[in-house]
């Protein structure tokens, strides 16, 4: 029997470091992590991983054949197949192609987390057989991937799809990236958090949120709590789709796709999000586009899906004969 | 000799419709005009421009054949060939590709007027060479056309590109669609005499603006006083740039365009609106992309720009053999 062919996905976190070898069909053959230790130098780091990963290839039991490398990072350019100043990393510049080649002689694609979770939902989630979709992802920041006529859009420099970063508020939120008002500052994990404090301050109203201390509150909590009820902790989540959902009927002026897909730690929140979210959605949206655009959840549940995501964008380079 | 291979290309705006043959290399070897009479039947309509194409074609004296027939018009969709509810024309709904094949047996497609002028200046135009870009058409209202990896973005219903109706205040200026706040209704030539309006009353300072009727106003005013150095007309283009540049940085922020590209009446002001447009987008445009994205006039000079665009746009599904 000839060997199946796989893929090494790799998603590089500011805490962990997860990848694993998946096949063209979606299905992953083995994963693993390691702590990404970000404050190491970028060489050792891929010397751990490539390391780590050949232990864990020697693992698997079928007969395979690695055909390429797709790895999801953040601020990861995609032309040049680098990683550039990231965030929670102490990395300046990496050329993650040079230094992976040192390792291996298959092909190696680099982008961001969130563009590579939106070409995992093309080949194997929420959006298989559509052309014209965004994902949203929903972490710590707000990541986003856009693909159009059927293609992933890296724009001029490699670095499009930045949703998180387009300006609710010119004099809003201090952002981690030097501006004000971002997205991502509102409708994030932290950015849902930043609001709960808002609502104490503004509300005289009995809540939860008053026992937790700013280091200590997590979007999590705030779920919980609005799960038992608490006011304020609802209306942090009404708030933060709110100003989502309005956001996001200027990303449909712009694309008119044909769903947004969330992905990540706060979708998880269901209809505490997707609700608020699809009501200003609608309410905002140019009458042309009014009551088309479906909102649905990830569907990368088998496996890890950020593994699956960097596995996709390899896959998809491959098909295309792009490397 | 061989014949020249020629389109039809056909701006339908709300008063006039303008239309001439051009060649591959987006030379225009005749041009005409009829008026759109938007409140007749549509038939009566397309009656009467095959009637004035065909004189307008006896006219050529080189050797042509006719190869496809392009369209710009409001609310057009590519997909479907048709026109759909046009703002400032009295058409429901028309389906344009049927209607003129009682007429040409050649393709006919038809888009926007702003997707049209985007494929125009790709073509013949300030973009050729790019394959990131946005038109921006600065008249009435504003329009938009995007093109990414190359492509036209017509999004999952054929009518992506409305950065016209993304929304700069939830609460702002009422809008013709339906909705408030949205972009056109500062960043256009109404939208500039609005602000005018607005700065008059907000201000003691003296203006010539303060004799003009608001019926009567035009931006082309604006633009005069403001050449006169009249401080609240002055203002006012400050305020359009301000807005309009905050606005755009949203879209690079989706795109990441090489270039914006600047076209219609408006655009025709240049420093005075180019300079705060490109101050308030370089202000807010995330770190990545800052110092990159360059602000361009259009460059469909030679013939009517409008006339150009929906030809290019016949001319490029001609050549993918799309239709």
């Amino acid at each position: 029997m000839a060997a199946i062919e796989i893929t090494l996905g790799v998603d590089i976190g500011g805490t962990n470091t997860v990848f694993g070898y998946v096949d063209r069909k979606g299905n992953c053959l083995a994963s693993a992590s390691i702590p990404t230790n970000a404050h190491q130098q970028a060489e050792l780091y891929f010397d751990r991983l490539q390391g780590a990963a050949k232990t864990l290839f020697s693992n698997i039991k079928e007969s395979t054949q690695l055909v390429g490398i797709g790895i999801g990072a953040p601020n990861a350019n995609y032309y040049k197949g680098t990683i550039e100043r990231p965030p929670n990393l102490s990395w300046e510049y990496v050329d993650v192609r040079a230094t992976l080649k040192q390792y291996y002689s298959v092909p190696v694609t680099i982008t961001n987390d969130a563009n590579a979770a939106a070409l995992g939902e093309m080949r194997f989630g929420a959006a298989q057989g559509m052309k014209d979709f965004i994902v949203i992802t929903l972490g710590t920041g707000l990541g986003s991937g856009i693909v159009a006529n059927g293609e992933l859009i890296y724009g001029a420099d490699g670095f499009a799809g930045e949703i998180g970063h387009t300006i609710v508020d010119p004099e809003g939120r201090q952002c981690g990236c030097g501006n004000r008002g971002c997205l991502e500052t509102y409708a994030s994990a932290t950015g849902l958090c930043r609001t709960a404090f808002e609502l104490i301050c503004k509300s005289t109203e009995p809540s939860e949120l008053r026992a937790a201390s700013y280091e200590k509150l997590t979007s999590r909590m705030v779920y919980e709590m609005a799960q038992r009820g608490d006011r304020l902790a609802l209306e942090a989540f009404e708030y933060t789709g709110k100003i989502l959902g309005t956001k996001l009927a200027d990303s449909v002026a712009h694309l008119s796709p044909e769903a947004i897909i969330f992905f990540g730690g706060l979708a998880l929140a269901g209809d505490l999000i997707f609700k608020p979210t699809k009501q200003a959605l609608e309410q905002h949206l140019f009458p042309n586009f009014k009551n088309k655009v479906k909102l649905l959840p990830s569907r990368l549940t088998a496996g890890n899906p950020a593994v699956l995501g960097a596995s996709a964008l390899i896959w998809t380079d491959l098909e295309r004969k792009a490397i």
